[in-house]
């Protein structure tokens, strides 16, 4: 039984004669292949990274599982459509919170075409990513059962500057994530999501290590995707939180050179979190 | 007495007429301070540095010490012209060896003007700015008595492409640095140059750790110069192998945010030369 995925806080949504993505109940998530070359791209970005001996193990679990294509009936009813059969870390989840960061501060790549260039040029100078190496491209905080999620809409989310992204990533992990600016994030979760040894924090710096090597991809637009359970930590079990690489349109060869455009914000994201462990320490 | 140095390998040039640091015999590089504001951005930089306390002892000693402005008798001849007095790391040195690398992908920085941003813009992806993350502005190695010094020329430098830097690394520290392009490198002293705990990939490290930390300054368009001495290592004693970084005339506030833009082209560097003293070793 194929359904819109709830969780989405970024990209294309299906919904409304839309093409968009859906889910099952087998733990997979469909994502149309978008036909202007960037769903070819992405699908053979998946299909040279899934079968590629050099990535370990301990990284090869930040990517989303790949189970294929698979041609289904799309969500704006156009029929059967191509999709990308991958796997689904969020719906799976009870209320998960999740935040998108799209990294680097560049997102067009040296070989593009001239005006997609300037369209992405355009859209790095007017977000953070510019300035701050990457940009909050959405998120999605569960409050309570009474509140259910707060999640600021994309427009706004676009419009983030620099201090709204800190503020973001600190209400991210706190048990008020309320759109009122009065009230200061408490970030009460913050040690038991970006913290600790297997927490968001120390599966980044993992991240890092490896993009410190490898000169195999470079990762052009690619999100950085934080997801955690919040009851389960209220309840005293493990906080879920897991990080997620996805969005491989725009993945190019290294050839030789480390991807220093996506190493730099990914170390700009890791100081702010950082910054919000140590203060609420 | 005050002359030209001879070990100058990028930036303005004095000789000919022209306006370009000096040097005396006290170890002072003096260098001219632009008139069409870099140079007091640069002289502002040097005195917020200076004295800011925040900066580490093992981190200060990578930039030259600064010994305030002096009015000197310009290169060009134009009569009494201020000049910035700073600590001169190569010409009381015997046939230094040097390599100047602008780093960052990106030279301009989110505030400049509109046509200083479509200027750098252009050259960063003209030369390997872009695609490696920091470009070779100039290099000079030293080979023997009768061969003198390896200088390619500026024009070659900046058409210098990804493979041309990679191998201008290895005839940095190689025997037979030729122009010849059938001889092979020999990167005899890459282990006694790049490599041990002092080496300069050490330095840079070391520099790397803080750039993931600081964010005081954002360093664009600025240099990291490495310099060594071939015949101190022949005759037994250290390489005097340094780095030092110069050229601050476009360093901003960093507000809070790590320098991403010098830290992912520092990281881009750090591989190329982890790759030749690991190949050399």
């Amino acid at each position: 039984m194929l359904k819109v995925p709830d969780h989405q806080v970024a990209g294309h949504q299906a919904g409304d004669g839309k093409l968009g993505p859906l889910i099952d109940d087998s733990g997979h998530f469909y994502k149309p292949l978008q036909n202007d070359g960037r769903g070819s791209h992405e699908l053979a970005f998946y299909t040279s990274f899934s079968t590629d001996t050099r990535i370990p193990d301990h990284i090869r679990k930040f990517f989303p599982v790949f189970y294929g294509t698979r041609h289904l009936e799309a969500s704006d009813g156009s029929g059967l459509y191509p999709h990308l059969a991958l796997e689904d870390t969020v719906s799976s989840r009870i209320n998960p919170s999740v935040l998108d960061a799209k990294i680097g501060s560049r997102t067009w790549y040296p070989q593009a075409a001239e005006d997609y260039i300037i369209k992405c040029l355009k859209k790095d100078r007017e977000t953070t990513s510019l300035e701050l190496g990457f940009r909050v491209s959405g998120l999605r905080v569960y409050g309570n059962k009474e509140t259910g999620f707060w999640k600021p809409d994309k427009k706004c989310v676009l419009n983030f500057s620099i201090e709204d992204t800190r503020l973001a990533l600190r209400k991210f992990v706190s048990s008020n994530p309320s759109t009122d600016s009065d009230i200061k994030p408490d970030c009460s979760f913050a040690s038991a999501v970006y913290g600790g040894p297997a927490g968001i924090l120390a599966q980044l710096l993992k991240l890092k290590s490896w993009f410190e090597e490898q000169t195999i991809f470079h990762f052009y637009s690619c999100s950085v995707l934080m997801v955690y359970e919040k009851e389960s930590i209220l309840q005293g079990r493990n906080s879920g939180a897991e990080i997620k690489l996805v969005d491989f349109a725009h993945v190019i060869e290294g050839k030789g050179v480390i991807d220093h455009n996506f190493l730099g914000g990914l170390c700009s994201l890791i100081k702010l979190i950082s910054d919000i462990v140590t203060s609420s320490a």
